[in-house]
């Protein structure tokens, strides 16, 4: 299946003074189910950093805001790989909210550097193959 | 039972270029439990802001730090009432490793406050029996 | 002078264990700006929570990364006004390091919306004036 | 003199929807008066990721909160060493409203600690000899 779906549930720290979520936490949000994503799929951030191998740094995010969301508040989150390219690969999200109104969605581009040179590298295979597994339609 | 328990998986935005646990950010893993309490035991968060009768505001708080965190890392979090007063009350907090090893400690002093007024109050009654089913020996 | 600039100093706690900025907070470091921007021009944030009369949510964000920024580093932020409609408002920001090397973008759109309704208003005129003051050609 | 004073203006992402100063912010507050100290003094955080000889991870922190802190609101924050020891430090931070009155106050234990072998080691001399300069009566 193309979608990996979770849930998370908004925390007061994610809001600010105005009520409801503040527009950068919910990158911190669908970080979080990418982060979840890779490890349950065997690529482990901290992986990354201990064998110091490649890094996989984000080169470009968008996202849209189109429901306010307030402290409490469970939502579902669709991940789902939209493109992948010779050295980057791009993640789309979707949020919901528990009625499945669309409540937020998120973009974010990756690209995998070699740690010691910092250029762009190829997409170790292992992990374009995990990648391809997601591939929207 | 007196102790509520809970997992919590450190996030790559918890750490810092250190490689581990931001000491801040230890603060709102334990916050987010209090916060689902809270909602686990219907006094959710957003209802005091809606309904605007009271506030508990964090007045003091502390936090031991006894091993380093890494990213992907998943914990144990134990929470119980440590002492319930005529308008405050205490929260402690204890972080365990998979192994069982304690990785932190934390406590939390809050005070219940008239929203209008800024004065403290009593604590409301049901929420102070709440409290009591929780508290420690 | 269509175009503010400020300085902004990376934080450890900007940072994560990739030793670098963490991608959702260059949006916290722009939106520093904004809200320093809006206080210098008279709109600071507070006033809409305490007047109560609209509030100004965001509703669109991108941002582009271009080179790694580490805790320590200080980068120049430009901002500018790049478009003004009839409820809603663009601003774009450019990142700069110390020589003059363009580390990273971002763009946030923003709208007015009265705080009872929820509904979109027109940009509120005196906002309106002061935004126009700062357009970018 | 044993005291640093600086002044930092709260923003909007470190209140939630209480409306006020969320208090792990606070930490973040006072622990970026703690890096511009160790950048002026001649110790940048950077230089201990890049140089790998030592960590100053935190063991212990503690906070008082004596009034709400709303966005925008600028406050006085006072540093000063409270205690030097063989492997570790305290500092101790004071925040002061524009009146002057003490609205908030923090505590943090340091210790230094070998990267590779991660046990505790004596400061190292010159750090010492710096913190010695801003020990407080």
């Amino acid at each position: 299946m193309p979608v990996v779906k979770d849930y998370y549930t908004v925390k007061l720290h994610d809001t600010d003074a105005a009520g409801i979520l503040f527009f950068a936490n919910q990158f911190r949000m669908v970080h979080d189910m990418y982060e979840k994503f890779m490890i349950q799929n065997g690529f482990p951030f901290q992986e990354r950093f201990t064998k110091g191998d490649y890094l996989i740094p984000i080169v470009h995010a968008e996202s849209d805001y189109l429901a306010p969301l307030v402290t409490g508040e469970t939502v579902e989150i669709e991940l789902a790989v939209e493109r992948i390219g010779e050295t980057s690969f791009t993640l789309r999200y979707v949020i919901y909210d528990l009625d499945g109104h669309v409540v937020g969605k998120a973009k974010t581009v990756h690209v995998t550097m070699d740690l010691k040179t910092r250029t762009k590298i190829s997409l170790p295979l292992p992990f374009r193959q995990m990648l391809e597994g997601y591939k929207g339609e």
